[in-house]
């Protein structure tokens, strides 16, 4: 199962998305909220029930100063994938950015793009699907999916030429 | 199996520490070269024989216009783990850190701090081991050793005083 | 011929400004999507027969984790033009500028501005312009055009004052 | 008392700056080491206590993806100075000033300078001197100081005429 | 007694949420406005005179080429907190961030968030509540409210589903 | 005489501004526009008769890769006050700021914030103030009145509250 | 015939490695200093008559506020290639990489990496070689060597194992 | 005469060439230190009565939070020239640059290249040569200066051919 937490109920918005992937490729998961600098006891008690929960990879989006991926980090052993958040208040989104990107050796966060959690979610498709082949396969599928949409639009594009595409 | 690629032999001095920390985890590997802007064939078929070779999980550093694990990650359904480089030319390490983690949809890469090849090991490690019950003991033996080389350094500035440690 | 491409139909917007210009510079076309990330062995069979299509200059365009360009550029030897996307998820469009402009050396891609198509269509004019003296011509007019544009702003600003002009 | 606390021995050469100017301003004060990364339960435990323990401020140093300080901080309700350490894999210092400076609402920390661990423990001796009129003198007394120094070099300068400081 | 001030009445909307929270904290404060850069002179004599009219911390708040927290800090023994107000023509908070962050050793302020004023409040209530008890018990009082306050959404999410909170 | 010119009618919007105060400050101007990147011949031949036409100051607004005020500072001995413009396809204003300021030793260019068109006004006019009493006492009166505004809205503040200020 | 121009003989120690490239690939050219802030008659000059000449296209380089590229291009039909040059003055590089890329719709640079001339050199040769088939047979050979290159260091690292290779 | 001050003596490296220049142009200038943040008073003091003591064009340099040029152009009304100094705990430059650059309409400061001092000098000749016909004559005389040491350097390079050159 996928864990995915989240600073705070208006990540939730961006958040969803990774929830929606993983249930597109059948994998299971749990949603909640789980804020480091204003739940920090609830943090430290997740990160460390998560593995005998039978999480296998925890998905963590945060903005701002964003703690949250990094600390369940350094306390599961379990592979953690960073969502940084554009907040209202984040500078472009940089801050989110680089405070669960820039790791020290020792506690890495698996970190995808601003915003990204639709990749997060295929991500913990992945890590799950190297060991569960029936994942791998809807992974497969997925591959395919997005290359048909693209050849759809090629044919789209060529049948109707790209002025009537715009 | 974990694969370590890179785009170069120039990024050897960073990317072996991947390697390193995989020896210490009990965590087997390859390494090898697989530039996606000089060998693209070489690429396209490192990425797509990944999987039945038995490679779980790949690891891919690259510099610059860093295009290697996006590329390797649009072909394998493997987790792939992306190391930032910061190669000699590259503006203070912003291009390959954006030309690695700003993935579309679809498309996801792992991708770890700027030079974080340790903790790219790490989290191929952590991925091995959400399956595999040895690694992850291994993996919280790592974390142990982390706190205990802390720990001691503690020790060290109480007995002596911190004046005497710098 | 010149060849347009970009990753998505979402860059038509931007991407059709290249076409527009050729039109208007009489350099002949054609225009389609190909994604790196979704349909890599497309992009391969793009590049590999875009010289023996009768390509004289492909203009790549791609937002965010920007891969299009240099792979192209990676497979052909004929000069490729960068568009830099400002997509919806990219950081204020540095991503898709540093990961299409950075490329090691050898394998160069002719980057323009953020959004810059009509720029990367005059250029491959300019390409074309260098060896075709009708192009060449065609460019020098448009020259003449843009001057003549600013020289009728002076005299409208002149004749009824800059703050009837706001 | 103030508490001064960093994320590796390696901060020690910044952060024993700090303890220096509280020497110099007669602010009694602690040095240790508390890692949020590696020793995560250590530092729940630190800012548990440090109100019991009579601390006062607390003075926090790291780097890269500095989260010390902003956990301390959801801890604690003592006032917790932030110090962005330069360390050798941040992207310029970028990483550490925003993973401190940007807390969201509800958890502040002060942060100071890149490397500003001198600032940080003049802001400590002003936050313990604004109830403290002795700590309150010696600041005076440093400002003084501060600008005599100035005047000092306005009046060697004048003397021997600015080439002569070269 | 905080002194909340401001380079000009359009950034009395941000920070008037440092005055908020001081309210919910029963923090005593004063509101005004002082230019540095449109009247040098009122700075001078309000940061010269604000520690004998009784004024424990100040808050200062600007925007752009942002003066103020700093030069009041040059001036008073007392700390100073900054706010970096993202103005109309500020290129995206950087300068503000920069101009209150970056100041010389010897002259600290205790710099927020970008727009951060709600944190600049309660950090005025941390360092008065050092040394009072009974703000500090307000302040363990809101770290309550604020853990409560996600403990709800977590109810809130597990009863309903994610999709409802959407 | 003034010299304002812009590299597009579009910038008139913001270069206007200039006109404004230098109305105010009774300085007389003169406004047209000069691309320097598509009437270079307009651009060198305005800046080599600018010195003999009577004029003291050249003011010069443009964005992107904003090329005129530096060019023009290449041909005439003029101060030459430069001011970036945030144009549509700029990437946050940084390269007309850049491209403005980081003039080369040997042809300084005297820049203004972005989009600073009245700043660059009130410069020129302290440039011709510097030698004509007149426009000194009219920059004086000026400075009083920016003060005296801040002092009305400190008296506003004061008598209502600055909660009726919001 | 390439025409290779730079701001200053300071420049040549990067802009020599056009010519190199260029000399591998059989590809004419000629090498001058043309700088647009000091010599502003000479580029324009330079410009006008470099078609006349017989040049096909033009390198330039130049560092900070790096006007010499885009100037050049708004006087000539001829397609430009830019160079950034990360002069000693210069914010890092970005100020040459944005004065160069972010060039006005209508007038193009071709704009490569920062320090990349030696991709300005194998650009140049690719648009000679689109019209040249002997030339494209060249850049068919070094395309051939570089991957040769990659191959070598794959059998060493294959042959004697990474660590001896370090 | 020109008044050349800066924040600290470690700035006078910098700011020195700023009198060197000064020198060549035959324009008299004065050197002191005058600091914003370590004597504030002094800073008053120098702005207000620099305009009597016969002081046409002030130069301040400094670095990190650089607020002595934006203050100084807060009290004086004649023009304030802002170099940005690269000082050694400064974020790459940048901080200096935007605390001085982006100052809040009424109130400029002419900014020059970070560590631009040749140019703050050269500005004000230009300045002072506005309304003085003898120092506009010895700027004509610097720039024919500046063009010939390109034209030698042109001459050089074409008898001895680039490589000897490197």
């Amino acid at each position: 199962m996928v864990g995915i937490i989240m600073g705070s109920q208006s990540d939730l918005k961006i958040m969803s998305k990774a929830a929606e992937i993983l249930d597109e490729l059948k994998v299971p998961y749990e949603v909640t909220i789980v804020s480091a600098h204003r739940t920090p006891h609830r943090m430290v008690s997740y990160a460390e029930n998560a593995i005998n929960r039978g999480i296998k990879v925890i998905i963590a989006g945060a903005g701002g100063a964003a703690h949250l991926p990094g600390m369940v980090a350094s306390i599961t052993t379990l592979p953690v994938i960073g969502v940084p958040v554009k907040s209202s208040n984040s500078i472009d989104g940089w801050d989110s950015v680089l405070s669960i990107l820039q790791m020290p050796a020792g506690v890495p966060v698996a970190t995808v793009a601003l915003d990204g959690a639709v990749n997060a979610g295929i991500l913990a498709a992945q890590i799950i699907g190297s060991h569960d082949p029936k994942i791998a396969e809807n992974l497969k599928k997925y591959k395919t999916f997005l290359r048909e949409k693209v050849e759809e639009s090629v044919q789209k594009l060529e049948q109707s030429g790209y002025k009537n595409l715009l």
